[in-house]
């Protein structure tokens, strides 16, 4: 076992601060990897306030994980010390499967392990990217691009691949109109990953605030939704949108902007249930669809995609002594687009 | 111009009553049926009654219409005096379209004309088939196998396609396991044609009350969702559910239902929005879709399929004088499963 520096809620709702745990003594099909770089999702923080579910304390949030290969274990064929590499949402998949859905795991009945606030299958709590380093089995390890900025990429552990995964499941591409709902740490994903993959991309933000950004990158189009307007000019124009708003906004309004067969996708959790009109759905045969970060295998085609495309997350780099109050801008939404820390801060 | 017998709401929400009017003379393109049989659908009652939108008065429902030819235009090639016909919800397609797409006209942006309580082209009402004939343009009228009891027939204009059109969209088949919501007029017509297209259909109605017409209807399973273990046993079982119930029941506990990239279809209307909660959809990448009748092609492909396989609506066969009873005993679910007027009756 090795003794890992992280910051920690050591309880439920209370600010993060210094902490020290054991990381386990790596298997045969482990890899260690020394976090470079821990990016700082919005989920983070519902989980330290045990806003979703009861957490597991001390809980070391973080799993939009970029370091470099440590050491591996001796059955360890992927990776090799110094390898530039990523962790994701998850460190293994479904405990009670008999097999691994590799194109689903993300999904399975029995949740995967998490990459923290979870248990692992010894019953031990997982601890994420806060934290000078990680011991997760060669399966959940992603390699990274070597040349993309290491920072840039750690958001696309979690914001890249939640808005890749439904591009691509649902066929966005040439040809296709899609809207992204909301433009920040997911929604600016959505819009780099979008328009790489050749759709036609328009953003819906509340103001004109962020249209100069929006274009910038990559956006063809820019519509304020605090202008009744736009409902009216866009309805029916849309073959996919992805809304990774959390507040509670009126989905019944977005779902007639789509075409006729078209698809809403949430990748963002409003607190509370949202009312939905049965004929938003029944005029136009449209759907309301929700979809969940991805699997090992998309998250490793996105990274090699993004590799490709030089795409990586628009960042803010912070030392881990001002997480408290990141949590807080974060919250404002008051960061363009992307929290990261620099992980060096905690030696 | 023909004088029509008909049965009419002089204005909203008033008892339908005798009434006479002016069917247009025949176009070229146009079928002269005399109507022999007029489904009732719960949407009559609600347009009857102006609980939609504005509805035009006197009004004269009835969009499951089957009757023979009396007379053909000129121009008619596909009928002839005597054919056993149909005419189901919409009567001209998309008035503002350069193209009819045959495929999904039912969801043109500018509605078709619909079969009563619309607009023709000519700006004048349409009347519906409580009535004695009915003049309609070739291309929306359906031919309806000879050897089906017609009067049996007449639900599968409206009640069958509805049911049919998501069935088929959504791949509903051999394999695939299939749950229907509901076992009133649309419901039993989903376990029909579900079975008969090869899918392992599963009744979930209120109550056991209707376990053993469900099952001779075609279901393999019936559950009753009064019994909360109902919602435990079935979790993540269906590769589909249509929903046809227009009661606001929790539309959350049903996505739960479904497998992964699972679809609830609704052909069911809730008065109100029904709040469905993000973590519903996204926990297993679900889909919450609806669905409006079908297109002339499906409809046609719908009734032939119903001659192959001698598929019919169960009907309580009625005199146009019982119908304002008959719509009490809609609104109370009391008929197994659809009424329909015996037009001989307004003679």
């Amino acid at each position: 076992m090795t003794l890992a520096k992280a910051y920690a809620a050591l309880e439920p709702k209370k600010p993060l601060e210094p902490f020290t745990f054991e990381r386990r003594a790596p298997n045969e099909d482990d890899v260690v990897i020394d976090i470079l770089y821990s990016g700082v999702c919005h989920s983070d923080i519902h989980q330290v306030r045990d806003e979703w579910f009861p957490g597991i304390y001390p809980q070391v949030p973080g799993h939009e994980i970029v370091g470099r290969v440590r050491e591996v274990g001796s059955k360890v064929t992927k990776f090799k010390e110094g390898d530039a590499v990523g962790v994701g949402c998850f460190v293994d998949s479904c405990i009670h499967c008999q097999t691994r859905d590799v194109d689903r795991e993300q999904y399975m009945p029995e949740q995967a392990v998490m990459t923290y606030n979870s248990r692992d299958r010894d019953g031990l709590p997982t601890y994420g990217g806060y934290s000078d380093h990680i011991v997760v089995k060669e399966g959940y390890v992603l390699k990274v691009p070597e040349h993309l900025p290491l920072d840039g990429a750690a958001p696309l552990l979690c914001a890249g691949i939640t808005l890749w995964s439904p591009l691509k499941h649902w066929n966005a591409g040439p040809g296709k109109k899609v809207a992204i709902v909301g433009l920040g740490g997911l929604g600016h994903m959505g819009v780099k990953l979008g328009h790489a993959l050749g759709a036609e991309i328009t953003v819906l933000s509340q103001s004109l605030a962020k249209k100069d950004d929006a274009l910038a990158l990559g956006a063809d189009h820019y519509y304020a939704t605090n202008d009744a307007e736009t409902f009216k000019t866009l309805a029916g124009s849309f073959d996919l949108i992805i809304n990774t708003v959390s507040a509670p906004i009126d989905w019944n309004a977005y779902l007639g902007l789509l075409k006729i067969d078209g698809t809403m996708v949430l990748v963002g959790v409003p607190e509370n249930p949202v009312p939905v009109h049965a004929f938003s759905l029944i005029m136009g045969r449209r759907s309301l669809a929700g979809s969940s970060i991805g699997s090992i295998k998309e998250t490793q085609e996105m990274l090699d995609f993004c590799g490709e495309h030089n795409i990586v997350s628009d960042i803010e780099l912070i030392d881990i002594q001002s997480i408290n109050e990141a949590y807080e801008r974060v919250i404002k939404s008051d960061v363009r687009y992307r929290f990261v820390i620099d992980i060096a801060s905690l030696k």
